[in-house]
């Protein structure tokens, strides 16, 4: 049963979040390509973003709707780390940023390059969310969720409003999910006005499995893309934007993601990480199948692997 | 002096080689940052053009004027090799590549990939042109010359105009310069209406030195952009467009290259060669110091190394 206190962001609240974000997120680029699908299509090049993916734009809206605490707390499996890492040093802020010690060594001492105190605990992102809660409450530092926070959903969904300002006649967008942020975002920024197709690994179906399950419920987590999808169940507000889109969910294999991931660097040189190759998979595996003449945008979400790995 | 039969494109042959091109090279995408120099600038992302550089925009449009050959033939340090394969593949044409034995891996690998011929001769790009100079003659192929050539210069010059529709306001353009395509085109393009700068390794200064010469000489090449920048000495129809334009050029060291490299990196997840980062490389190392106010764009034009080399 879905909680009922919980609730999708509106596209107001996008719009707020927006002008809250504005000049201090980068507007990302689209590019059309041709030919590495069966069908045109537009990549959203979000992996150029602060700290090499959409994380930002969320933790900027969540602080500064705050007020610009003194002192945020979060856990990560990496990207979402960097990312109030770097809002932290850009508004002078601490940063307690917790890690399960299974993240990337890149996305580690990327975090510590921000200034932040890096906490190594468990080894997965539920473990690090435990620990960092219960520092929380001893700090009372702002907890900036990865995902489970209206605000945070609210700030991803400018991803959505962007890709409107770029492509006004998309039909489709495709996401990979994890906690359900991104997805939920750009959920409520497109609901009912284009068909939102989230793409997550068979090894961490977060959103696919609440669709099925009518709410957030664990699942095991195993894929090459788990230190950014790896999520053990969607977080409130993204789930509610995406049964009120009418997401659809899809599946794609470890194999789907290595094989986008090799040709978005073969053949445009963009070195996304596993999970900011995992939309595109979707599309490439035929886990999701387009229309002839749909209008189809990718989210190419993140960057932030060694790149020789 | 200057040959006198050598003369710079005028903007309505770029104008008629974006008209042949368009469609099989895709508008690559810009973006707008202001954290990564003291100023904001833009840059135009060239690198995820088809085969990862400006390349094939001028070998396109050498190809396609000539009325598509049966054969076509070139020389290449790598880049304009793998534009060649990549063009003779997409109208299915047979490709001579001549590269030297110091091509990047990744370079000889992708051109064979496109079904090209590949002789690896010499140690530098010079050896690898006369070597393919001399079975031209044999074969009667299309040579198709990497930047001494006023359609190749012409189909290069298409990137200026791109940046005009994407950036119309702009003052100065930086652009790295090897033989001289890239920057003759883009200076025909904007002769006049903006400041172009020729940024240059202090290894490889050929349009330093032919614009200090008066003509285009000789220069010796060790740089660690050698394999993109290598020309032994500028062509003749990007030197005019250069001379015409007033082309201001600037030096850069090796270890500018690669503090802009680790940069537009670390800041961005783009993965420049070193060629495609020297350009930022001017701005970043202080050789050219734009005033304030100046609306800069850069052009980040190939991406072809080993990540993680």
């Amino acid at each position: 049963m879905i909680d009922s206190r919980v609730t999708a962001p509106a596209p107001a609240d996008i719009d707020a979040a927006a002008d809250r974000i504005r000049g201090r997120v980068r507007v990302t680029p689209i590019i059309d390509v041709d030919d590495i699908a069966a069908i045109p299509l537009v990549l959203k090049l979000e992996l150029l973003q602060h700290t090499g993916s959409f994380k930002v734009r969320g933790a900027f809206n969540r602080v500064l709707s705050a007020g610009g605490p003194p002192e945020v707390i979060a856990a990560s499996g990496g990207n979402h780390g960097l990312a109030v890492a770097y809002v932290a040093h850009r508004l002078r802020l601490r940063a307690d940023i917790f890690v399960p010690t299974t993240a990337p060594a890149v996305k580690v001492d990327g975090i510590r390059s921000f200034g932040a105190d890096v906490t190594l605990i468990g080894t997965s992102y539920a473990e690090a969310l435990c620990a960092s809660l219960a520092r929380a409450e001893q700090t009372g530092a702002l907890m900036v969720h990865a995902y489970d926070c209206p605000d945070v959903v609210a700030g991803q969904g400018t991803v959505g409003r962007e890709i409107e300002e770029q492509v006004p006649d998309v039909d489709t967008v495709l996401v990979a999910t994890g906690g359900g942020g991104l997805i939920g975002g750009i959920a409520a920024w497109w609901s009912g006005r284009a068909r939102i197709v989230s793409v997550e690994p068979y090894g961490a179906p977060t959103m696919h499995a609440a669709l099925a399950a009518g709410e957030p419920v664990d699942v095991s987590v195993d894929s090459v893309a788990a230190d950014s999808l790896g999520a053990r169940r969607a977080g409130g507000p993204g789930f509610a934007a995406a049964v009120s889109a009418g997401v659809v969910p899809v599946l794609v294999t470890d194999d789907d993601i290595r094989a986008a991931r090799a040709l978005l660097w073969n053949r445009l040189r963009i070195a996304a990480e596993p999970g900011g190759a995992t939309a595109l998979a979707g599309l490439l595996s035929g886990a999701y199948r387009p229309d002839a003449g749909e209008r189809v945008a990718v989210v190419v979400c993140g960057g932030n692997a060694s790149p020789a790995s």
